[in-house]
Parts: structure tokens; C-alpha cells; sequence
């Protein structure tokens, strides 16, 4: 049976396959993807020459889920200065210091271009909440404030798209084993992946939370089945490609008569 | 006769090719330049691995010469994560009510990563200059200053790349009518851009000076011939991979003993 991609309703994250493929083969789905990734340069190009709206790619996942990778295939052939890409990571002093919404807004991309959020302030609802570093009525009042945060982005012409890397732990354990066993890969080794690894059934449970409390109609969770790395990418491609066109943008009209023009 | 890249003494513009390809093929070109993004790639893993360093790549070059191009195509392999890409633009209020390089620390990229600087500083000594936005005692005191604030840079692990994208008069003409020709690039086209390529002489003397008052063993300036797109980005790839290479980075250690380690 088909499994949706898109979060229109209350969903059991388990019953999501993290190795769901739609009857795709590798070959089939890498040919589909470098297909939809070159509309997506046009359609970003189409996007900054308009200048009026932005889109937020934003990637939530487990450790090794792959938000580096869906990030870096599915922006592919777009231009670096046309992309604005922000890893959240453990808050700085400074950020600490501002409200947790705050180093998120900062990260807006400007109008025309395109935003990465490689994690987001999800995670003041996801490991926050699971490692318990706020009482708990703090994080039980995000959501709400996050469906907002996101709806005056919305209004304001940004499109918010989040996805959901959805990996099984078997996979996880693997691609942890590839870090230790791969001299190339030792450097990306965590002892606190390990630590969060312990927490895997809290993190699914937060998780799911968050995908059904804050997926709306203005900023849509979309569950990405993750285990296959080619499958992921093509399920994210296709959604970025589906948001652009919906704008059904144009060419912008020149602003003065270029038949007039003379270059000497 | 084999035209240099590398500044490392005073030139005239006029003596450097912009169509100059050091007798290569458009395909020949093309080959060799696959292979050293593939490189960089590499090389960019090894630098973010170890995040003791950080590449800026800064480019600059009159309108259509091919910074956004150049960009794209050098780092196509490289995840946009690890990229930080800024475009200085005409500075805002805020950025006019502060001195000229604030601008441009705040862009310097973190280690491990790359900064991409589409347009930078040197428009304070070029269009500043040409157009006269300040006096002239203001702008011919920043030669040193930017030496200094690159040695800054250069001391504190940043290797400083500079890129002078080299078109000719002519050339430029035809890539401006052909945005006045296609209809997708109609919106690319600014009568700005017809203003300054009335001063183009004036912008040729003042990129003379800049290169010639700050290109430094720490921090050089390169001659990209840039009529040929293809020869412009194997030129710059080659640049780059060069420095790289030159940290003989390795695979740091892991922290802890990863034989011991157990994923459950």
C-alpha cells in the first residue's frame, strides 16, 4: 500500500516503514531525482528573479538519518549564493540568551532565496524535552508558539517545508558501525550519539508529537522514509518541486523598455 | 606564452588575455575541471574533519564576468552546509553606519568550513573609488588596511583567495545583450550595469591598483581569464585545490578507543 508523505492528519509514527520505496528501484528513483533537482535550479532562478518569496527547507532526523546529504543532493545544481544554510547546534552563550526562537529568525533566508535549517528549533520540543533541560509546562508551550512562529512565515511569503528522516535503529546501527569502522568516517564518531541512542523510543515519541502537533496546512511535516538513502532524496525533491510550481511564477517583466536599449 | 594566474609582482592588465586558455579545449577543460571538484570535495571533508582552517574564496570582476557561475560550478561537489556564501551588495543603513570590513569579518566563515565572498571589501577601493563615494585620502588608506586585516585573517588560520574574473569590453557586451535578447535573463539586466561599463577604463586602473597594492604571499590575488567560462572555473578549481593540498591535512584521531565501543 502506498504511504503518505505529506501530514494531513494524526499519525503513529510506527506505522511508517523507514525502508518504504514505492516499488522503486535505486536506478529508477536516482534518474527521477537528477530530473526534479534540475527543475528545482530553475525554479529557484525563477524564485530570485522574482525576489517575493523564500523557501525553508527544514530537516529533523535521528543522528546519521542524513540531513547533511538530502541537503547537499537535492540543492545540487543551485547556485551556493542562492542558498542559505544554518546548522543548529548545541546554543551558543549568546543564543542562550535570547529566547529560542530568536537564532531561528535570524536565520531566515532573504526573499529569493532558499534556507536549509540542518535541525531547527524543533529541538527545544525534541531533545530538550527528552534529556529534560527545561520543566516540563516550558516545552509543552512551544508548539503553539512554534504554529505560530511559523504562521507569520507563512503570511509573509515564506514557504515552510519539514521533513521527518525517518530511520529504523537497525539502520542507525549501521551507519554508526561504518563511523568506527571507516578511518575516513572516525572523525564523525560521537560517544553521545550513543548517549541519544539509548533514548531511541523518547526521541520517536517526541517526534511524533511534534509532526502532529505543529504539521498544518501552512507548514506541512512530511515523514521521509530515510533507510534508503536514494529514496529520501526523491521523496524530498519531488515535495520541494510540487511547492515551487504551486507559485506558478514567471519571468518578471523588465522594468524598462529593453528594445530601446543600446550597448556600446 | 604560458600567461601567470598568481600576482607575486606588479602587473598591467593590459597585458593579461581575458580569452587566454593556455591551449585548451572547451572538452579538455571540462574533464580536468570534474576531476578537481570532485577534489575539493575531498579536501573540504578533510578541512571540516579537522576545523583548524578555513578557505575564503573571494571573487570579483565587472558585471556579468561570472562570479555567481564561477562559484557554482568550483564548489558543486561540496555540501552547501559546509559552505558560507555571502553577496556584498550596496551596504545597507546598517552596514553604512558601522566601517567598511565590519561587514566582512561578520561573513568570515567558521573553521572547517568555506566562505564564498561574491563582491567583498575591494568595492570600497573600486566602485567607492570609481564612482567617488569618498574622498580620496579615505579610499587610498585602505590598500593597508586591507593588507592588514588579511594578515589578520591569514595569521589566524584563514587561507585568503582572491579571484580578479578578467573579461573583456567586448565580451561583456555580448553576455549584456543577451540578457536583453532572452527572455529568461530580461531580469538580470539593470541600467546600472550600462553606467558603469561607461566608466569601464576607470574600473580597469582601480582593479589594477587593488591587485597591485594587495596581492601578498599571504594573501594573493589571481588573474582568472574569465571570456571562456570553461577556462575561468578550471583556472579557479585549480587555484584552490593547490592550497588546499598544501595543508597536508590527515584524518584526525579518534577521542576515545573505538575498538571498545559497543552499538547495542
Amino acid at each position: 500500500m502506498a504511504q503518505p508523505i505529506k501530514v494531513t492528519s494524526k499519525i503513529r509514527l510506527s506505522n511508517f516503514k523507514p525502508d518504504y520505496r514505492a516499488g522503486m528501484s535505486k536506478e529508477e528513483a536516482r534518474e527521477q531525482t537528477t530530473k526534479l533537482c534540475f527543475r528545482i535550479a530553475e525554479l529557484q532562478q525563477l524564485l530570485y528573479a522574482n525576489s517575493n518569496h523564500s523557501l525553508i527547507i527544514l530537516l529533523q532526523g535521528m543522528d546519521t538519518s542524513g540531513k547533511d546529504g538530502a541537503g547537499k543532493r537535492v540543492l545540487e545544481f543551485v547556485p551556493p549564493s542562492g542558498v542559505e544554510t544554518t546548522s543548529f547546534k548545541v546554543p551558543s552563550s549568546e543564543e542562550l540568551a535570547h529566547d529560542y526562537l530568536w537564532r531561528a529568525h535570524k536565520a531566515v533566508p532573504r526573499y529569493g532565496h532558499f534556507g536549509v535549517f540542518n535541525r531547527s528549533y524543533y529541538e527545544d520540543v525534541l531533545v530538550v524535552r527528552v534529556m529534560d533541560l527545561v520543566p516540563k509546562p516550558v516545552w509543552k508551550a512551544r508548539y503553539e508558539q512554534i504554529n505560530s512562529f511559523e504562521k507569520l512565515l507563512s503570511d509573509n511569503n515564506y514557504i515552510v517545508l519539514k521533513f521527518f528522516l525517518h530511520i529504523s535503529k537497525e539502520e542507525q546501527a549501521a551507519r554508526l558501525r561504518a563511523r568506527i569502522e571507516d578511518p575516513t568516517k572516525n572523525w564523525k564518531f560521537e560517544e553521545s550519539d550513543l548517549e541519544m541512542r539509548k533514548h531511541w523510543d523518547d526521541f520517536q515519541e517526541a517526534y511524533e508529537d511534534a509532526i502532529n502537533k505543529c504539521s498544518t496546512n501552512y507548514a506541512p511535516w512530511h515523514i521521509i522514509p530515510a533507510d534508503h538513502k536514494w529514496f529520501r532524496d526523491y521523496a524530498i525533491a519531488g515535495v520541494v518541486v510540487d511547492a515551487l510550481q504551486k507559485l506558478k511564477m514567471k519571468w518578471p517583466k523588465p522594468k524598462i523598455d529593453l528594445s530601446k536599449v543600446k550597448i556600446k
